[in-house]
């Protein structure tokens, strides 16, 4: 086999074959096929597309490029939960506690944040001590004890993907809906779990700009999950303007642990229950959806989520006091105010703008290798439809850096539009794919 | 600026502007933008295409990557020719000779063969000392002197072509009409010439199928000449049938000795006679079309253009007494000799398959540092058109070597058709692009 002919024949808009994508898979990973080789081959593949069988064969030799995780030795379905990525989306910290409270094993390995969207890793590590690095054998010790741990992918699982992704950053070759769901299945499949839901984001702050976009890739992760034999289903969710109301790494864990404590925003609290419910159904744990909403919402008001929160920031070398004093965590010297520029009704909170500006002060990276700061970020004191007078709070920057400042401050003014009328309100959930 | 900009523009389907292409041009050659990322925007420029403007700015750029040679100091109009390369195609050896005794000052910048196609460098090496490894200084020094110079694209000569060329080598993505032209056109525009006659080849043997496609580059081609000032026109010959009757370096030079003594086949006699005089009439010094064939029929008559030729080889180095004496050029030490399977009329010969049957016996290589012997190869009995009787000679392999005799057996198999009745006439001239 020579990647060369791999290359002229999905450049030339044919197929591959199995046996090619394991072939430049193995030799992408191994270093015999050289990076200038898989770059032309994944342009090719971002402009050309790839088939249904052709993206699950790349599923599958990414899997192989690593471990996969054995659960069995766990009872029942082990189901973790992923999403996309958008802008103040916290919503693991609080369904992980949720599904694992009402008795599901929730084996979740998460990723850090890139551009403008955030990361669990980073949220969770704005609490001190926290680790997220933990070995395979902490991780099957951990759920086997607690029934939960929230951890970064290991070296072990899907080295491939790791490799490639890196590649595909630098190349202009992120944008395909085949290799974002190859990518996003091979580690999920590794994992070892029997049951995903996924939450895919849709709109400005999310990847896919549109809901027609996001479905797509909503039916390509369910088919790769399902063909690989997990249970997998797809919320659509809305990400025109940020979840909940922080952003930011400390601050999204303080919202995240008020959403525990049943003093959340709305929104978050809904899609949490929504996400957790369908987790607590698929492993098998609840009867039907109906039952799944009820434990949830117990698990919720019984405190026994936030305690599971607890266990798991202990568990994870984090100090679990700060769940009960916020003072204990990464807190902005300065914060600025911004008021309403005039009365009227807010129909817009771009999602993407202020992810920027959040990561503009420090709370996210443009680069892989950039450092970040726990504390900077951003809190909206509105939502999309609030009636606001001329001067009213809008939101709230928690800065460290006045130059940083200046320039959210320009992402922000243009993320910020006051209306005449309220527009419609539009739902969370946009649609569902099983 | 940022590469990754660059990519994602093209990618799109966006049109770069000039300072995008000259800033990444300038990195590649450098090395400051990596192999992988290079690889990744030509593989989008292949899919994507480019502008005219784009295609012009990207010449230009690999233009200014190296020296501009001056030829300034001598009289006229420097004029060269240039073919997109083809099977048995050595009507380089014939023309530039032709051209030179008729007055035109003629610097000729030629490659190696490389894959089913010859290169008239290698052609030349197989003249014991022939060198082309010329300075530019004995390149200006030869060309006022005798008004002719055969040799290799130097080191100063458009590096970023050589770079980038390396690059598409192996990663699929030589095929580009744009990316063609700007290669060809690059080095043309460097080598200080004034005017430019491009045989571009269309046929099995040729890179462009069809002549449409070969019209596309004529027209590609001649626009980047002229856009840089060179007085440009390309022909558009066929190129399914190998040209002349010998395929192989040495047996190459002969056949093309012979065509100078008035002794060579009619087709190659008939392209040289006409690219030469093109050659002649853009140089200025015939004053018409009709003027310059007469010329260039006289060379050819009196034997001009054969002792222009042996000038040049005593300039370069090699043995001059090859002309009359073609045992001192290397010889194959066997021979196999090819009946016709039946009777009837010669109806395919095909020249890419022939071309990979003389690469097998060593006449070529399939990398571009493989080594070759400039001894073997084929040489035709027939044409297409001709009637031929069971078991009469069709074509003779010069071999060194039996394994490689019956892999090339199996190609020649394929490509001899043998019908019951004549094929119409093909034109050699498709026709021109000025």
């Amino acid at each position: 086999m020579r990647v060369i002919d791999i290359i002229r024949a999905k450049r030339d808009g044919r197929a591959l074959t199995r046996a090619e994508i394991a072939w430049f898979i193995r030799g992408a990973t191994e270093g015999t096929i050289p990076d200038y080789q898989s770059a032309a081959l994944l342009m090719a593949i971002v402009l050309r597309g790839m088939t249904v069988d052709e993206t699950a064969w790349l599923t599958s030799a990414m899997v192989e490029s690593g471990a996969r995780v054995d659960l069995s030795a766990l009872p029942g379905v082990k189901v973790d939960k992923h999403s996309t990525g958008g802008v103040g989306d916290k919503a693991s910290l609080v369904i992980a506690p949720l599904a694992a409270a009402c008795g599901a094993i929730v084996p979740m390995m998460s990723g850090r944040g890139l551009g403008h969207t955030g990361g669990t890793l980073d949220k969770l590590e704005a609490i001190p001590g926290f680790r997220t690095a933990l070995s395979l054998d902490e991780f099957q010790h951990m759920l086997a004890e607690i029934g939960c741990s929230l951890i970064g992918q290991t070296a072990e699982i899907a080295p491939a993907d790791k490799k490639l992704y890196a590649l595909r950053d630098v190349t202009g070759t992120v944008e395909s809906v085949h290799l974002i769901s190859a990518s996003i299945m091979s580690k999920k499949i590794a994992e070892g779990i029997g049951a995903l839901v996924l939450d895919v984001k849709a709109g400005s702050g999310a990847f896919m700009k549109t809901t027609a976009e996001a479905r797509a890739l909503a039916e390509s992760l369910v088919r790769l999950g399902s063909a690989a034999g997990i249970r997998t289903e797809a919320f659509i969710t809305a990400m025109e303007q940020p979840l909940g109301r922080a952003i930011g790494n400390a601050l999204e864990v303080i919202e995240s642990v008020e959403t525990l404590k049943g003093r959340g925003p709305a929104d978050l609290e809904e899609l949490s229950v929504c996400l957790a419910a369908r987790m607590v159904c698929l492993a098998g744990v609840a009867s039907d959806e109906h039952a799944a909403v009820a434990s949830v919402r117990a698990a919720l008001a019984s405190g026994a989520a936030l305690e599971k929160l607890r266990e798991i920031v202990r568990w994870q070398g984090g100090d679990p006091d700060v769940i009960d004093d916020y003072s204990r965590l990464p807190a902005a010297p300065h914060r600025h105010a911004l008021g309403a520029a005039r009365r009227g009704f807010v129909t817009r909170l771009d999602a993407e703008l202020l992810g920027r500006a959040s990561m503009t002060l420090g709370a996210g990276r443009d680069r892989a290798d950039a450092a970040i700061d726990p504390a900077v970020g951003i809190v909206l004191h509105v939502t999309i439809g609030d009636r606001v007078e001329a001067g009213a709070a809008m939101l709230e920057l928690h800065y460290a850096d006045e130059a940083r400042l200046s320039k959210a401050l320009r992402l922000v003014d243009q993320a910020l539009v006051i209306g005449d009328a309220p527009l419609p309100a539009e739902r969370l959930v946009r649609g569902e794919v099983a």
